[in-house]
């Protein structure tokens, strides 16, 4: 991949000759990455489609793109959703976005757990933090990020199969289930599923699957499960064929 | 997974009646974790070994546990080294590391790149970090972390094959290799490899694997690839079979 500077902008369509950068990206542009006027650089809307064009400044703080060409690029085959459980510093919030957001997830969801001390709220650094984290590893579709009141008001409104990351023991093999569009990966909170949560997401057709017999943190469990996913969708490359002796 | 305590001593044995804990270990037992006495705790050695009973006060600041079992867990089928290019910034070393600890990885290695800016300067909180990790996930074995001048070092001081990964347009198909009992698994810097370490790498056998279209931060390349080498080694509980449709 070239090392050309990103831009974000929702609000771009593919027959603009020209995109104005928004005040923050423009002086991003002029004083931190220093761009300089004729660079190429490439403006993308989160949603697939990217423009390149050369870049020039307007004024000490503003910044346009004349756009040459515009490509929408393929979303992921499955839409995942990483749904997390009872997560409440803001650090960890943003670090399972950054890091969803890397692994290409479609949509992040927080839900309160029954063994949250409080409610989950929403930030504006979600969005921020996404921003930066497809601009980082070049990836041109953004996570929605976004909250539910409980576990089950998230599984209700997803729309497709669900699989849920339960301790080893309670695993009854390697499931085996059809996603033909989208896929939601379940994952507990610091105090664990509450046995009401544990019965719901079952009665709700969650499919429990086990990550051995170690307990990880919401940031390593998730960058875990979306790595398996991802392997198993192929978009990781052909990965290694790892042969034991 | 049951949830008693864990400790951490690295002088134990497994035919010792009782074990004291560090000042370290005993505060934190005592005021923040408020073990009682009789409650059943366990401690482990770092190395595989590890010894439960029960917990004991003995001062304001001191503890032990009386001894009712030792047992020997078993290490990892293959010993793996991460090995990551020229990271400075600390939270982003013990984020590493701590990731790295959860996943089970035998060594972290952080090497100075040519395109580092500064030598990786040791720090003491690594071992700390480390510890952390393995009591809060339930693992016995303590990665050793260190660091090696270059990648060239670290190469020539790990006795077992090695795969480094690169963007995919470099790939080559999906390499299939015998690993018997260790592996390092290369990560480059954040400004990438220099052609130098390309070559030598390339020179020394290190295997390359592509990590798919997009470029992640050190941290989450790690727990990427951790996560492809655990689940080969079936270390991960079965996974998911998902079927695309």
């Amino acid at each position: 991949m070239s090392h050309i500077h990103r831009f974000y902008s929702a609000a771009i369509s593919d027959h603009m000759p020209q995109i104005e950068l928004s005040d923050e990206e423009a002086h991003h542009a002029i004083r931190v990455a220093r761009v300089r006027d004729g660079e190429k650089v490439s403006v993308f809307d989160g949603n697939g489609l990217e423009c390149t064009g050369e870049f020039e400044r307007t004024g000490s703080h503003s910044a346009l793109i004349r756009v040459q060409e515009s490509t929408y690029h393929r979303p992921s085959r499955i839409q995942v959703t990483l749904a997390v459980g009872g997560l409440h510093r803001d650090k960890t919030q943003e670090s399972v976005v950054r890091c969803a957001a890397e692994l290409g997830a479609y949509r992040v969801c927080f839900w309160n757990a029954d063994h949250s001390q409080r409610p989950i709220k929403p930030s504006s650094r979600w969005h921020k933090t996404a921003v930066e984290a497809c601009k980082q590893c070049g990836r041109f579709f953004l996570p929605k990020v976004d909250t539910a009141s409980s576990l089950g008001e998230f599984l209700e409104g997803h729309n497709g199969p669900s699989v849920i990351a339960l301790l080893s023991e309670e695993q009854t093999g390697a499931p085996t289930f059809a996603a033909t569009d989208r896929l939601a990966v379940v994952i507990g909170p610091e105090g664990d599923f509450s046995d009401r949560e544990r019965t719901l997401a079952a009665t709700m057709g969650a499919i429990p699957i086990s990550l051995g017999e170690n307990t990880y943190r919401s940031e390593v469990a998730a960058a875990l499960l979306m790595t398996l996913v991802a392997f198993k969708l192929d978009e990781l490359g052909p990965g290694l064929n790892l042969c034991l002796q």
